[in-house]
């Protein structure tokens, strides 16, 4: 059966599997423990007559009398570790665990494995036909909770297996008695292969080692961030903030809750942002917290409405105070967690500017090469014309690695890339779309004749390019970057991914740390980015709390606010921003200043802020922080493509629905009524 | 100046101080870094006439070139700590942290103590008029942050003081150069006694060393617990929940979270209990997690609208493996962090039924006597009928020992307390208030005449008074327990602290742990308590995924259900309920039997809890769990009365404020368009 069969066929039978494995088998009685239809399909409900009758003995259904057996089990004698460690022979013990698959050797001898409650450890049952026990076990669907009772014995090696044995293979239980705690549905297909819709995660998460593991590796990274920060001098003091906050134009869009007292609502925090520059007024200089934060955008591939963030804040401090800690708990992560340390001294520091222009993204994987350069000034009129419409626009080339040396191969891979859907936006940009020339020793000037023999010339002296690679231009508007890619950058992205995927280049690998630092302060206001709501034209490029970066920066606000550096830092590994953080304005005046002068904020949004600004004004020292996307950092150390790999009950639909719980739900009348709401139409 | 005065007069500064103190002080001139007006009062902004001027070297207004001052300060060389263990005379040093008071010996010699970045370490610093820094150090006003530059120097101790001082008073400072970081207005009253409104948390924090020290104990007590758990074996597991839920009628109201889907919406959550459930069912055993909850209801003295609970869940367990777990937790934080350790030994179960009648309560503090015992048995029908009008009434009776043997004291206190407003509620009692009798041994029948001669005789038998103890009678209603107190108990403990203040009984010590056990399953239903919405006229006690005790109260499901036993149990200590935890009902069928033939929940609220019975459904193990109040756990651990102390930006207002950020907040009209909902009216 394939995968999708399987899932198809297990959501059918999660709505309505008994009904449905009772038609297929053709069984016209259903057993006992069965009687109840799932709530999905109501219909008439069997007890109830049980209810009506009246001899009181003869009341109580079966099912009822099942669960009386099923909550009357005896206690465990050993975990599975312990029972390893101590295991004597002869000895009687208690065992509990999940049944595996049975094996009827013959009419009087079955063997079973038995899985411990955590799943990761299993022993070998043995039934013999000497008592009850062995006709119940038949009686068990595999995969069912059980309690068993056993007597210890040496497990018999055949002479062809090794000679040190794992532990768990030394030991087996003689079967004496088995209570049966629960039915796992007979009809449920459940291998360590299967996927399961995410309706049914806990199937997935009880079928799927990996997943587990990756819920126990969670929460040991977040015991190795605790102890590495509490253990600074002074430490770092973990405090809970409020998650009923109150609506800020911090920037993004927040979730409300509305309250009984009539149009007043909390909102949920996007982060503990402003609770925590609060702390640093408050003598607490050093915070931390594994915060929950919201956000109400649509869903992307690695991003959650709820998340969880290390957030930290420190006062008295600078930025370069915020990225050393940082790097201790990274280097801390990576020394007790990860196969390899991650690599000595402190992480580099490049500016913005340079990594949008080197690899077109401020989040740039920075393992592979295929670095981008301008090319503008040594390209003909007539081939940037062919390029794009822009009138004098920036022009810039990467190059990509081919295969063998095969400029035919090559020349497949782009057009294939190209012509997919992967392709589609790159041919679609309104500035062009991208000229690929494939690098052919055996043409006249290589492959290269549409820049003519100059320009060709210094293309190969600033691309070295080999015999069958392809060298990629994309146009832009000449204008400063802003955002967190170029076209160019995410082509770069991209191709390298398809050029893994055909095997061109090996998949990178190590993990190359950096900080991208010198963000400009402000950026050029967009719909899609509420900002600030400022009359500006733009909107703080993180957060309106963001110090100006030197001295020169400050006087920029008054000149040309949009030239003023950011002292922000973010934390990038491997094409992703593993988190965020700067330099905080801690003067009122300023920040006051920032929030009604150079955004523009309108009188009453910036009200919202005012606790933030009375916090400031009460001797507020200087402080800066950081944030680390913790479901992100922990995907990319166990090398999961999404966050949704590491979340125990991820949001999977676009709307951001827990499919399983089936949230968001319709509000009810009551609801709404409770809050003073009603529905527009 | 009273506390109140001074509350009075910051919560003035506040909004104006700047203004206020000019005024007072008949400056004319603002200084240059106030030039900003706090926002709560809009008015004409000075500095966008700076934006006008043309002259780019003139432009900078003060507060800027101030600010750049603030942010360019030399790094600290040593934290405190480090600095006392490490002092060496003559060596510069820089340090960070907050100044105190400064006391001018003389026109050439300065004292000021300075205090490090946590508040909790300080060191006196000497400014010599030899420098720059002594006249500067004048213009910073105290409480400020400040960097400073100095030469160590051995403290010149008086004969007078010990031999053996504190590290602190061993060095001082020579003061080289001060760094200003940051002005605390001159005008800000702030000592350690100081009580500062809500609004201004971040006073209260900052001039609070018991406040800040209760947010370090409770992240210590957060590890401890955290420890305890992780060091089971099979170890438990911190695993986070979704806080972007779904409403189910589980008990109590959900806020609701309204999504851009039209109609849709998230709840809150109550608690992680149906996650954590389901989890049981994937194949992973042991799992905790200090959990955000969240309950829409009216603020009580000790309730929030979000709350933090370590929440703990095992399967293939039963709740006394449950209970014996959170007693390791308790007696580890008690050793570890309490002057004395919890009792040894497991603590006792006791079971409601015995609580309500022994103390009338179900959260009993069982450390000062004073136990409640029947009399109606007993009392002659006139006395009776004096002091309640119910037919047949249940009477109970405690006795209040008197100070001294004085019975006119007894008399003195007992009539104060009845005419108090805290006797209101207790004479109001429309069952009758309560009959008091001064036991008087140089009274007729002691003062017990009204009972008549063989009822006084019994009543001595029973409570065993001394001459000036007090006899307190109360009637009820011939009906089983329900709910959490009995009037008789809550008098019982009003009158136990009222004799405390008094001085009648010294305070009672030390922590006496219990188990209360043995809850009815179900409760009747009231308007107050939604429960689950259905027709059955009770509601579950706790919630509906409770577990009946025995297998005679799975019979009872069919015959009475509120005669039926819950296999809950409550941790209790000195009159505090820490916790409350059960068994859950693992079957699928059993628990929607439960919902719908039991609760009787209609079909539609019944299908909310459709993914549990999923989860059941496939071969759920038996388990049981428990949550405890972390907030109130702590403040029970500090003395403290209420969980507001233990929180670092607690709710306060009666609605649930945030008095300091001022939340909840109007929504606005594009908040309200954007979940496509309007106000009601």
């Amino acid at each position: 059966m394939t995968i999708a069969a399987v899932q198809l066929r297990n959501l059918r039978l999660r709505s309505s599997y008994i009904e449905i494995s009772n038609l297929l088998r053709g069984r016209s009685a259903i057993s006992p423990r069965q009687c109840y239809s799932p709530v999905q399909a109501p219909r008439q409900f069997h007890a109830r007559a049980y209810l009506r009758q009246e001899e009181p003995s003869k009341r109580l259904p079966e099912f009822l009398e099942a669960y009386k057996r099923s909550v009357d089990f005896p206690p465990a004698t050993h975990d599975f570790e312990t029972f390893f460690a101590q295991a004597e022979p002869n000895t009687e013990v208690v065992l509990h665990g999940y049944l595996g698959n049975r094996a009827d050797l013959s009419k009087k001898l079955s063997f079973v494995r038995l899985s411990d409650p955590t799943l990761q450890h299993s022993l070998q049952v043995v039934a013999f036909a000497k008592n009850d026990a062995f006709e119940k076990l038949k009686t068990v669907n595999v995969n069912s909770p059980v309690a068993v009772r056993g007597i210890v014995q040496k497990k018999k090696t055949k002479p062809s297996e090794t000679e040190n044995p794992p532990v768990q293979d030394l030991w087996e239980l003689a079967l004496e008695e088995i209570h049966p705690l629960n039915d796992f549905p007979k009809d449920l297909i459940m291998t360590p292969e299967t996927v399961f819709p995410p309706e049914q995660r806990y199937l997935q998460l009880r079928s799927d080692a990996e997943l587990r593991e990756a819920l126990r590796f969670r929460a040991r990274a977040h015991n190795i961030c605790k102890k590495e920060l509490e253990e600074q001098c002074p430490p770092f003091v973990d405090i809970e903030t409020p998650l009923l906050f109150k609506s800020t134009p911090e920037g993004a869009r927040e979730f409300i809750v509305p309250t009984r007292r009539e149009g007043l609502a909390y909102a949920l925090p996007q982060s503990p942002q402003q609770y925590k520059q609060i702390l640093m007024a408050s003598g607490l200089p050093r915070y931390y917290q594994f915060a929950r934060c919201f956000r109400d955008e649509d869903l992307r591939a690695d991003r959650q409405p709820e998340f969880t963030q290390l957030d930290m804040e420190m006062s008295f401090a600078t930025g370069d105070d915020v990225m050393r800690t940082v790097e201790g708990v990274i280097r801390r992560l990576w020394s007790s967690l990860m196969k390899d340390p991650a690599p000595e001294g402190p992480f580099r520091k490049v500016p913005y500017q340079k990594v949008m222009a080197k690899y077109g993204s401020d989040k740039p994987d920075t393992r592979y090469g295929m670095e981008i350069i301008r090319l503008d000034h040594v390209l003909p009129v007539d081939l940037v014309g062919k390029i794009s419409d822009l009138a004098n626009p920036i022009v810039e080339a990467f190059k990509v690695e081919g295969n063998d040396n095969n400029p035919a191969e090559t020349h497949k891979f782009i057009t294939q890339f190209l012509d997919s859907p992967a392709g589609a936006p790159f041919n679609n940009n309104p500035d062009g779309g991208p000229g690929v020339f494939v690098y052919n020793g055996k043409q006249p000037l290589c492959g290269l004749q549409p820049f003519g023999f100059e320009a060709a010339e210094q293309v190969e002296e600033l691309l070295d390019p080999d015999h069958g690679d392809l060298i990629v231009l994309q146009a832009r508007p000449r204008a400063p970057f802003s955002g967190g890619s170029t076209p160019i950058g995410d082509l770069r992205r991209a191709l390298h991914a398809a050029s893994v995927s055909v095997g061109f280049k090996p998949a990178p690998t190590g993990f190359d740390f950096l900080w991208v630092v010198d963000f400009p302060l402000f950026s050029p206001s967009s719909d899609s980015e509420p900002g600030q709501g400022g009359a500006a034209g733009f909107s703080s490029t993180h957060h309106p709390f963001t110090a100006p970066k030197t001295p020169a920066d400050v006087d920029l606000l008054l000149t040309d606010p949009t030239q003023a550096v950011a002292d922000h830092y973010d934390l990038v590994v491997n094409g992703v921003e593993l988190g965020g953080g700067s330099r905080r304005i801690h003067d009122a005046a300023v920040q006051e200043f920032i929030f009604r002068d150079i955004l523009k904020m309108p009188a009453e949004r910036l009200t919202d802020f005012s606790h933030l600004l009375d916090a400031l004004r009460s001797g507020c020292p200087p402080h800066a922080g950081l944030a680390l996307g913790f479901d992100r950092l922990v995907a990319v150390m166990l090398g999961k493509e999404s966050v949704r790999d590491v979340i125990a009950f991820p949001k999977t639909g676009k709307g951001g629905d827990d499919a399983m719980v089936g949230a968001p739900s319709p509000m009810t009348e009551e609801a709404l009524k409770t809050y003073h709401l009603k529905l527009r139409k």
